[in-house]
């Protein structure tokens, strides 16, 4: 952490100068009104502070601000860049900046605009942030054709998530063709990241013994790809073990709808050793699946999801927010869990009382 | 099948007797108030008809019904006798009903009261059940301790699984101790009859190849035990080298919360064999789970998560049932679908439209 930041109502402290009030943050609270044609103009012509200010006001909570962004977000859908999603996932320590640096600036040597985002619910209670720290991807903050953000902060995955997804578009719009998605492999976050990319990649290290261990419930299943890294110097013999075991155990799983067999593969992202493959293997399915429709077809799934999740989420929150509802939910919860009221009754009163 | 039923509007056909009107029916119909208290005393007092009767009630669709059934369950609860449930998953054609009735047999010759329920919700579509042919379990069904209950038909999992954990209150009320509830390892169903039992048990056949192939994501997880069924004959020699297979393909998964690693064994329920060690083997499942207290700390959760999966139904239901959300969401889903509308946008237009 180089600076303390405070934190602002509303606004995602990490994009708060210190000292500073944000300048989204200014406008909206001065008389005069944010210009969002004009945030919008500028994202689109790929102004990449316009960019952050938009994902900024994005992220805000205060109710006018999402409003704002709600318009910015319609008005930048239509000029949203064709892209590429890709997710990675790896448990904290496993080196995912250092990949992300590696594969990042492969990218922006092909002429690719790489944009980097994180969704990491836990940095709302730690008020870190996996990609707060923008020197540990030093030089990627420093490509100009690069653009990476941290993540967002939020009280709840579902909250940080649909924040994430809502960036993208502005990304998409400011002409990233490369969207990199980062998450830790804590809680759910995973699953928010796999119903927002086209193709997600599982980073891991080689351990001793069974490499399935410890694995979480259905991350296997999610991968794309599952990439050993650190597969360097005296590690390299376990990091090619490794990639047998987990070769053998994806036979047990069932084939994904695409049809696309997950590979396993070793890298050393901060040797630069394997990434060149790691992009070629990712073409290659980004080639077949835009080809026989499924990469177009997975996007409109997606896009559905995305609409029944907000929908149900809100219907739930505004439930649970409800004064008569958390008057009375504790003791029935009680009641309930101790088996003196049936959970239907429970609901019944709950839903009347409404 | 023995007779076509007829459908009766909100009632269960399968318990309808054809020709006649239901007894719930007709008393609902009548001006006759049907009498709550008098049907709940004579489901305590063991009655086998009178818990029929309310079963058929619980499954009713009409919304008379429903407010009377609420009232017998909430009438019920306090008697309720404390039970083991057990769920019982597995394709069509692994034995399930075979299986039941050596296990629901033997139980019986133990001196418990055994309660078979179904849930299937294929049934609602086809008009078939599971255990809709009771002469599937022909000694069990002429068992004085024994009640065997066809699957509740209903246009949803949700609304079957619900019905099925509204008749497991009424059984406990009406003395039975074991609980046996099946379910065809279709779709969603083993989830439901997963969060509704103690012991969650997957019934196997021994095939050629990779025992793991065709297994849905997700069962081997929820199973508490898999018992590879048909050892016999010619079978028995597979029948191991599938318990070898699956045993080892166990340990690849993450220990229960419980401590219990889950067993593999074989049986042929047909011949009776090895039955009475699958039941030793709940017998110690419970005894532990009861001592450690993870048995009531089960329960609990399971009577939480009903509360807030009928709470969160509801919503959903109420939601898209309303005529202006239904008029609006197909274009709507269309042109999130196609990209053309951010999926955020399209809910913020259908809760807004409410």
């Amino acid at each position: 952490m180089t600076q303390k930041k405070q934190p602002i109502k509303g606004i995602n402290p990490a994009f708060v100068p210190s000292g500073k009030e944000n300048s989204v943050e200014k406008k909206a609270n001065s008389k005069a009104p944010l210009d969002i044609l004009n945030l919008a103009q500028k994202i689109i012509s790929g102004n990449h502070t316009a960019l952050s200010q938009g994902i900024t006001l994005v992220e805000s909570t205060v109710a006018k601000h999402q409003k704002q962004a709600q318009e910015l977000i319609e008005r930048c859908l239509p000029h949203t860049q064709s892209s590429l999603r890709i997710g990675i996932t790896g448990v904290p320590g496993v080196g995912k900046s250092t990949f992300i640096e590696a594969l990042g600036t492969l990218l922006t040597k092909k002429n690719k605009k790489v944009a980097v985002l994180a969704v990491d619910p836990s940095s709302s209670i730690s008020h870190g942030s996996i990609l707060g720290d923008k020197t540990r991807m030093d030089k990627l903050s420093q490509d100009p054709k690069a653009f990476i953000r941290p993540s967002a902060s939020g009280d709840s995955l579902g909250g940080v998530a649909r924040k994430t997804r809502e960036a993208i578009i502005l990304c998409e719009a400011a002409g990233f063709d490369t969207l990199i998605i980062e998450t830790v492999g804590v809680g759910q976050s995973e699953h928010a990241v796999h119903s927002m990319v086209d193709f997600f990649l599982l980073l891991k290290l080689a351990g001793a013994g069974d490499e399935l261990q410890g694995i979480k419930r259905g991350i296997i299943e999610m991968a794309d790809a599952i990439v050993i890294n650190k597969a360097d110097g005296e590690n390299k013999k376990a990091a090619q073990m490794a990639k047998t075991a987990f070769a053998k155990a994806l036979h047990l799983y069932p084939a994904k709808e695409s049809g696309w067999v997950p590979k396993v593969t070793t890298c050393s992202a901060i040797e630069n050793e394997g990434i060149e493959e790691i992009w070629k293997m990712m073409t290659s399915y980004f080639e077949t699946a835009i080809s026989q429709k499924f990469f177009e077809a997975k996007r409109a799934e997606q896009n559905t999801f995305w609409l029944l999740q907000t929908i149900e989420a809100t219907l739930k929150d505004n439930f649970y927010r409800d004064p008569k509802v958390k008057a009375s939910l504790p003791a029935l919860l009680k009641a309930v869990s101790e088996g003196t009221l049936s959970p239907f009754a429970a609901a019944a009163q709950l839903l009347e009382n409404q």
